[in-house]
């Protein structure tokens, strides 16, 4: 049965609280997500909270309550509570009335399996946690495997990312590593990596794709390093109509990802 | 000669700060931009701030010294200030070290001048600032001719939109319309309005589009009202391959623009 939970100094309140807090998703393994359309992502593609926190309101969905239920058939906690305190816990106005706080998976690159699909998107120190979570939900949309965050990103489990994901965050791997790590895995299997860049002629609609695909895209502000560049099989251009010479990182990815996904259904 | 400014209550401080929120950018007709690359990129599109402030480091720069005397040439208003007032100004941590307010231009459709450009984008009822700021961005990158916001939009002179415009706010055409009156003006001339869309089959990739064409957008949540969706003369389609059956609004909006560059580049 879940336990009411009415007072903002409650544990559970604060440790869900805390997960707004890279420092304290780190220390306690776990990620928070919300609202019922995203927890049902998650559910469907077999992943259940630890903790599970609701208004009354929001056990009135059949769905609300089949997760509800689940979680704690599967020794979760659940806990009913206020929307006063579930605005506290998320730090959103509207953070609908459920929230889940999951467990964060490895993200150690052992666990990527290259064959399971055509296109991986890889990530060079994106700052801007929004960023992270468009691209991840552009990676589902396109059919990719997962995301490879290289080098100091934001992290895909802040509240923010798992937002701008809108439940991609539960379907798409996520792994993280080093340049020379991913490099290193990468060089031990098949995959073509593909970098967008300035410093090149090759628009990007006339490249030619192989799956697996690496596609890498660099830091909103520098782009990639040359040394990253020079690394990849392949560099394209999207050519640029206007003053400006670069797009926002989630679209550049978009763009890309599209175009190979296009390419292979001529 | 620029006026030193080093107090907090200071009126010119005060109206600057005030520009965050949107009754104030409304009565006083002003908008804030920040850092030396967008002051640059307004002045090179022939646009300087009524008001520039300063601290005394961002006038090292050769280009920001230009911008600071060319507005006071212009009959503007030059602040000197602390990178501490800078940063209250504009409720960013990092500002840079130069604002710029600016005067809004009007927003009515008589300003648009269709055949300046083979595209043009319309977007209904974004709530996302920094989603219509990237819009602006990727019509740049795109060479459409601007945007054309429809219904209740946010504002696209938000300090969030004005900074993921990067620029872009200053070379895109921006207008604001009921879908009556787009409607009644799109059809007093030539246009091409393509509506994306789940209820239709046909390919975005297959799509015959012709210039002037006028991409529509519908909101984030809600996609676009059917009779909105009637109007269109072609809809399309951006096929799913996950789980998920949208993309974030300005990604969807990047892989159409630029899907309509690459058909008319073949």
């Amino acid at each position: 049965m879940p336990r009411s939970v009415t007072s903002f100094s409650n544990d559970t309140v604060k440790l869900i609280r805390s997960l707004r807090d890279r420092k304290a998703r780190r220390e306690s393994g776990l990620f928070l997500a919300e609202g019922l359309r995203i927890l049902t992502e998650a559910r469907d593609s077999g992943l259940l909270p630890e903790i599970v926190a609701f208004a009354p309101a929001g056990a009135a969905h059949r769905l609300a309550r089949e997760i509800i239920a689940a979680t704690e058939a599967a020794g979760g906690e659940a806990i009913e509570t206020t929307p006063d305190i579930l605005t506290k816990m998320s730090g959103k106005d509207n953070p609908g009335l459920l929230l889940g706080a999951y467990r964060q998976p490895a993200t150690d690159l052992g666990r990527i399996d290259r064959s399971a699909a055509p296109l991986w998107i890889v990530a060079q120190a994106l700052r801007d946690p929004g960023n992270i979570g468009t691209i991840l939900r552009t990676g589902d949309a396109t059919g990719a495997g997962g995301l490879i965050l290289i080098d100091d990103c934001a992290d895909p489990y802040s509240v923010e990312a798992v937002r701008a994901s809108m439940g991609a965050v539960f379907t798409q791997a996520i792994a993280a590593a080093r340049w020379e790590e991913f490099v290193s895995w990468l060089r031990s299997g098949p995959g073509q990596l593909v970098g967008t860049s300035l410093r090149t002629d090759t628009d990007y609609l006339a490249a030619r794709y192989e799956a697996p695909c690496f596609l890498l895209i660099g830091n909103e502000s520098h782009g990639l390093p040359a040394d990253y560049e020079r690394e990849c099989d392949s560099l394209v251009k999207i050519p640029m109509a206007g003053r400006a010479d670069s797009l926002n990182a989630a679209v550049a990815t978009a763009v890309m990802a599209f175009q190979v996904r296009a390419s292979w259904r001529d």
